[in-house]
């Protein structure tokens, strides 16, 4: 079987110029996202800088704020709670890695979720399970609508998401509920994960582990997500799925990289572009 | 294959033995429930009548506040908001069915979540999710508390969730990852139920609708939890499961009533006291 390649890069651009379009009709008041920085890590700051460039192609000001990697939780909460009150900030995100021994969890209540265009807060994720307005994760969100403008369905179709993480899995599978798709949340726990991911239509690698999902794990004709970006032994970036033993089998597989990562980004962007102007109509 | 019944009578009552004593550690200042009514439904003024009952032979005060069948999104909203931040109170449940056209969703952010005893305002929910303090859903907990009270092992095991509302469905899904279960959660529009749900050790049946789950839904030895409580047409209660047609092929089921219906109740009373222990240590 030919294995599609499901490029998320088309999807990302048309984001971007739908973005670039509103950023621009905000005028002399443009959309502000302050970006919270508490590590030293070269793949956190390599990211960082993506994100900046990507702001400022589209006309956002990012404000980049680096606490530094010895930050405590109360330091980075006090930041994130001054950045939701700053009526000149539109949106936060919080980088991780966070300081060793600070949990995303511990610092992310403190974002309001009106500025919350990653989805991280308690809050945020609780609007989304209960389908009320806010801002879902954008790499969760990247997977739907990779899937969705490759016009592959999801309504009634089994999913399964290996990967129960705040910030990837467990959203991911309160969209795919939205979109009507039957969710199977696959772990560390999960015994024989070939067999049980092997009876879905779709399925999703978001762990972050080279090679977590082969051949094996995908029956024939399934569709294949990977939302890992992993560091190669080269530097470059590699994907949770093992593509050499999925292709062939799997009838289509999102590359990595080109493939949720610039829809991820596309999608914070235009839930910057979002919070500014919510703010802007209230 | 002897199908064992999964009472929740024995473990309600040791919870309730153990809120008694909490309750009356509180002494003078006793544990204060918040119970908003907007319906005329029988079915409704029973539970109310039997959650009153629960409260008072615990000692905790039960307020009821009836805003009439007619009540708007308005009016629940603000005496929701007025009881959160009323210190004379601790715990605010809103009794469903809500007037035509009002969901849940609309005023249960309103309800303060330290006083959110059935985890049902978007933040209760978002907590829970993130794996932080906060009220679940009593429900869901007791299939949880259930199982665990039986001793039936649900890490590593794969359950299939029937329903994915967002009092039960959804939140028991986090409250199965949380203990390290593969979990499936199926609805309507999901294909071929009966080949999913066989495929799971355990299948929880939260629907509300009778005779929903059937013996083909059930692989041989499988654990069954019903969460059902419909108006039978003899006007007993009666669950999702044809309780016939499993019995002798599943290893065990929750009888309806007396399974999970008593542990609920018993962990909203326990929960109206954390609230309260919660609220005087502050």
């Amino acid at each position: 079987m030919d294995t599609v390649s499901l490029s998320g890069k088309e999807l990302a651009a048309a984001v971007n110029a739908d973005t670039k379009l509103r950023a621009g009709a905000l005028g002399d008041a443009p959309a502000r996202l302050a970006l919270v920085v508490a590590n030293d890590d070269p793949a956190s700051a390599w990211y960082v800088n993506s994100l900046r460039k990507a702001a400022e192609r589209l006309g956002i000001v990012c404000e980049t704020v680096d606490l530094g990697a010895d930050a405590d939780v109360a330091a980075i909460r006090a930041e994130l709670t001054a950045r939701s009150a700053d009526t000149a900030i539109d949106a936060i995100m919080v980088q991780t890695p966070l300081p060793s021994g600070v949990t995303l969890e511990q610092v992310s209540p403190a974002i309001a979720a009106a500025k919350d265009v990653d989805g991280v807060s308690p809050l945020s994720l609780g609007l989304l399970a209960a389908g009320l307005p806010g801002f879902a994760p954008a790499t969760a969100q990247a997977v739907v609508e990779v899937l969705t403008h490759h016009e592959i369905p999801l309504s009634g179709r089994h999913v399964a998401v290996v990967g129960r993480s705040n910030v990837v899995g467990k959203p991911l599978a309160q969209l795919l509920l939205a979109q009507n798709a039957t969710v199977t949340v696959c772990h560390s726990r999960t015994v024989d994960l070939p067999a049980v991911t092997a009876a879905a239509d779709v399925v999703v690698a978001a762990v972050g582990r080279i090679g977590l999902v082969t051949g094996e794990h995908v029956r024939e004709g399934a569709v294949v997500v990977d939302v890992g970006t992993n560091e190669s032994a080269d530097g470059g970036i590699v994907g949770d799925v093992d593509a050499d033993s999925v292709r062939g089998k799997a009838s289509a597989l999102t590359p990595v990289p080109g493939g949720i990562g610039p829809v991820t980004t596309a999608l914070l962007m235009r839930h910057v572009i979002e919070a500014a102007e919510n703010r802007r109509s209230v």
